[in-house]
């Protein structure tokens, strides 16, 4: 299936169409598609913004294409999951967001530091039909940032082994990711694997 | 660190040896200690049956070793945490354990399958210092047993991209386990890893 991908962040992109590929998915952006859209992310929820994302983006296809947005953030569990929602806009850009983590956290121990990505995804196929579908992936904000790869929380999220999302491949990461999971399930929702093979 | 692993599971050392020894540390089990322990797992959560585990084994090496132990299990969200600490005896062996998950799950969709694996650690230092730390993994459960490694869960558990844990290579699922994340916390903490080295 052909997506367009609801955002104007090129690096999310990129991340769409390595993740989608593995399931023999093809990614356009907005350009390509010839759509101009802004939305604003007003809602209460990832699953609200991701689908404002999707349905502004899906009106101006006019069911020529499958639509795919998603929101996403990190919730940490020692701030009762802030920054949330909120995340990308926590304190400003992605810097100055880790320093503002950084300092909520202080001190508080290697053993409550624990933390997760969440991910929504709402894709919207040609016909209307409507999918969401969910990932999280778990790790630990560390004490400083680490690695140079990713975007956002990734130099701080210890999330395989040692390193942090920032020091892993794409490869890696897009396979664990919580992006990665919820596209997983909805490649496996369109390829209609839901057969219960097993013994009773 | 040497550990004297409190489990007679020859899987678990195993395990153990392979995550603890990516951070320079030794595993030894209850064998090679000349300790011979088989305690009632009576605990009424993950905490409570790794510490009992780890007492268990601490108290008969009067302070000759460090002692880790872990209780761990899957939880599921479609069924409220479930089977929990009860993961190992939720109907008997491994497989038929598997097949009552998937009855109970029936055909609930993809979307709402989602798992963790949760695994607490405890490890008591020669001095009788007690550490816990915590680690989580997230998932999928899957409408059929796939793949031959691993145990327990993990031929039903999406935790990689489109491989269930049961199809990954032990290194693969050893960086990002929730043993994995829990033995890499006590790691960190008994390095003393705890700078605040951010700008202010």
């Amino acid at each position: 299936m052909t997506f367009v991908v609801a955002t104007n962040n090129a690096g999310k992109v990129r991340e769409f169409e390595r993740i989608l590929s593995m399931h023999g998915h093809r990614c356009i952006t907005l350009d390509e598609a010839g759509i101009d859209c802004k939305p604003k992310e007003s809602g209460s929820s990832f699953d609200e913004n991701a689908e404002i994302k999707a349905r502004a983006v899906f009106d101006k296809c006019a069911g020529k294409y499958a639509v795919v947005a998603d929101d996403s953030g990190l919730c940490v569990d020692a701030l009762d999951g802030a920054p949330g929602i909120f995340s990308a806009r926590y304190a400003g850009d992605d810097a100055a967001n880790c320093r503002r983590l950084l300092a909520e956290l202080g001190d508080t121990p290697w053993q409550d530091r624990g933390a997760e990505f969440r991910c929504c995804i709402c894709a919207i196929l040609p016909d209307g039909e409507v999918i969401f579908t969910h990932g999280r992936t778990r790790g630990t904000i560390g004490f400083e940032a680490r690695g140079e790869n990713g975007f956002g929380y990734d130099p701080l999220f210890y999330g395989y082994n040692n390193f942090t999302f920032a020091e892993m491949t794409n490869e890696r990461k897009n396979n664990i990711s919580h992006r990665a999971r919820a596209l997983g399930k909805l490649s496996f929702i369109l390829r209609g694997v839901k057969h219960i093979k097993t013994e009773k």
